[in-house]
């Protein structure tokens, strides 16, 4: 007889910090040193897409994942962890009403898939695990809220929390040595600030650098600089960054924005043995930030960097003229440009030849994305 | 009838700082946040070369002073601040012996000459405001000792005060607001660790950097990161640095300079705006330092970077072997190596291609030299 098979589908987002996270106080955990905050990016630009299952039809099988079509480790720690607490939680709601099927005793085959190349070097772990998370929640139906899901998420891969919320998401760091106040909360919805977007320089790292997972802890180890980072920048920096983002006053979400990334490249150069994300090409990303700005008298662009070269600048879309304006003049043979960026070119502002040639040279590949929503459930089903 | 010309000259040597001396308490006095230390680098490979003349057949025209062969202004408020110390000096001595010359009131005629190429990117402004200030000493028969002229020395160029030394030597921030307590004491002579030697490798900056007097106090103004460095990482460094000189410990002085240098760039890129003094070509010095040490399986290459792109490598000669011959082996075609490194090539480190290419493409100069004396009373005189 034809077993039932049970499915949901959906699909979550990329998010890029402004303010960084960037060291564990428990790794076991994933409980980070500090608070950080991010922006989630758009599904249409950057999603992953997650299909969980499970059927009495598996029985025998053990759990498993197919990721952009290769088959997966799901036996990590971290994987485990969130299938454990997920699992959990559905035989609560099973214990509590008997006539619920019984699908935490079976095995999950879950299938995921990437609207965008790893290649890129984008994060791709934290809409990863907050797919997996998300999709198990609904094939198992269960009750939790956004933030009690980030709990679990949060132990595949730290920023994965704050990928379960659309918009402008803080992940509070917590206190409590089992982490259950270490979660991610909504500072405010994508609708409440829609205007903000996000170009991505895709930067070819010329050497692989350190993964983040060792080199955040390298630095906890080691840079003496990092204490006063935990201490007091970042305590100021989330405060700022949350008061602008209720105002959506930019020019502040912006300095806020480049002194963060600044504040973390600094603790990574100050980890012995130095650890170094950015390279040439991002620091000229640096400064025709600054000739942009300079250039519109006002600040309409903020850059940030995460473990790699890759630059993210932040703008609103009022100010595509200056900011898409002058990257498409310059890097107009690169490719991911959308159609609208055409009509900003002739708004470019000038670089110095340095800068422009490491661009130039330099820069692989653009995505032009904004603000989004949080995980969507669909019926587009991958098994 | 033909007047007498009074004549001194001398020369100082450039130290390089293994404790950075970054940010001014009194930018006027020339005053530091922090203590610094450095080596004193031998003449024989870059020295200043000063003459100091003075006579009654000057009368009527101003002090001057003629820098490699060019007039040079001598009108600037640091100059002037160290003439006029010099001639208070003289000034004092005339007053308590009424047979000695008037020379204080003579005007000045200084002629000095770098033996180096000032486009080395070398802070040859130690060098030169010792120089200055020692031959006029000299001229005026002072019988102030090293450490009074530092004072003055400090007010021209603050690294300068170093340069009067031989060795190593270490600059007390001091605390006083007239900053009488201010000033540079020898910490070891030449003479107690001879062995020391620097591979500089002079890098041609793509872009003029920021000049370190102005980012410095950018550094002051808006590093949140900086106060740890001056509160806690200086403090700690200097009394780690001064025992590993004293027990001639290289290991602990690689590490201390590597993580000063690496403190202090941090420190620049945590600047609002970031300031970025190294490069590509620099971090791929590091990282060739770094694969050097491991290796050797112990720690015998240290490097640093001043306000510019140029490593400097610090080894012992007992490790001139690797150190010299993976640098060589690598650079052979690079203009400065001294017939000795010919010796070293066979015994080089294995260097990843991202690392060669960046240094082959990048270094445009060695320069081979150790530590040395401080300045030398010459009787070759340029006027």
């Amino acid at each position: 007889m034809a077993e039932t098979i049970y499915k949901a589908s959906t699909t979550a987002p990329v998010n890029i910090a402004v303010v960084k996270y960037w060291g564990k106080r428990d790794p076991k955990l994933n409980l980070p040193t500090n608070s950080s905050l991010s922006v989630t990016l758009s599904q249409a630009d950057l999603r992953t897409l997650t299909t969980a299952t499970c059927s009495a039809s598996y029985q025998g099988q053990e759990d498993s994942l197919i990721l952009n079509g290769e088959p997966s480790d799901i036996k990590g720690a971290r994987t485990q962890a969130c299938l454990r607490e997920l699992r959990a939680k559905r035989a609560a709601l099973e214990a509590e009403n008997p006539s619920l099927p019984k699908l935490s005793t079976l095995p999950l085959r879950i299938v995921s898939e990437n609207n965008f190349p790893t290649a890129a070097g984008l994060a791709s772990s934290a809409a990863g695990f907050a797919a997996l998370v998300r999709a198990i929640a609904d094939l198992y139906e269960l009750p939790s809220s956004p933030t009690e899901l980030s709990l679990i998420a949060r132990q595949g891969s730290g920023s994965a929390c704050r990928s379960l919320f659309g918009g402008y998401v803080a992940w509070r760091a917590g206190e409590r040595d089992d982490g259950l106040d270490s979660k991610a909360v909504e500072v405010a919805p994508a609708s409440h600030w829609p205007s903000m977007r996000a170009l991505i320089l895709v930067v070819s790292a010329a050497k692989k650098g350190v993964s983040s997972t060792s080199g955040m802890q390298q630095t906890v180890a080691t840079s003496d600089l990092f204490k006063g980072r935990v201490a007091n920048v970042v305590p100021a920096h989330m405060a700022a960054m949350e008061a602008a983002i209720k105002d959506r006053d930019f020019a502040k979400f912006a300095e806020v924005t480049m002194k963060d990334s600044n504040s973390f490249h600094a603790c990574c150069a100050d980890t012995y043995p130095p650890i170094y994300y950015m390279n040439d090409v991002s620091r000229a990303a640096v400064r025709a930030v600054q000739a942009i700005n300079e250039a519109a008298g006002k600040t309409v662009a903020a850059y940030t960097f995460d473990a790699g070269p890759n630059a993210v600048i932040y703008y609103l879309e009022e100010d595509s003229a200056p900011v898409v304006g002058t990257f498409y003049n310059l890097l107009q043979s690169t490719d991911g440009w959308k159609d609208e960026a055409k009509s900003y070119s002739s708004t470019a502002t000038q670089l110095d030849e340095t800068t422009s040639t490491l661009l130039k040279e330099g820069v692989s590949r653009i995505i032009m994305t904004g603000v989004g929503e949080g995980p969507i459930k669909t019926d587009q089903h991958l098994v």
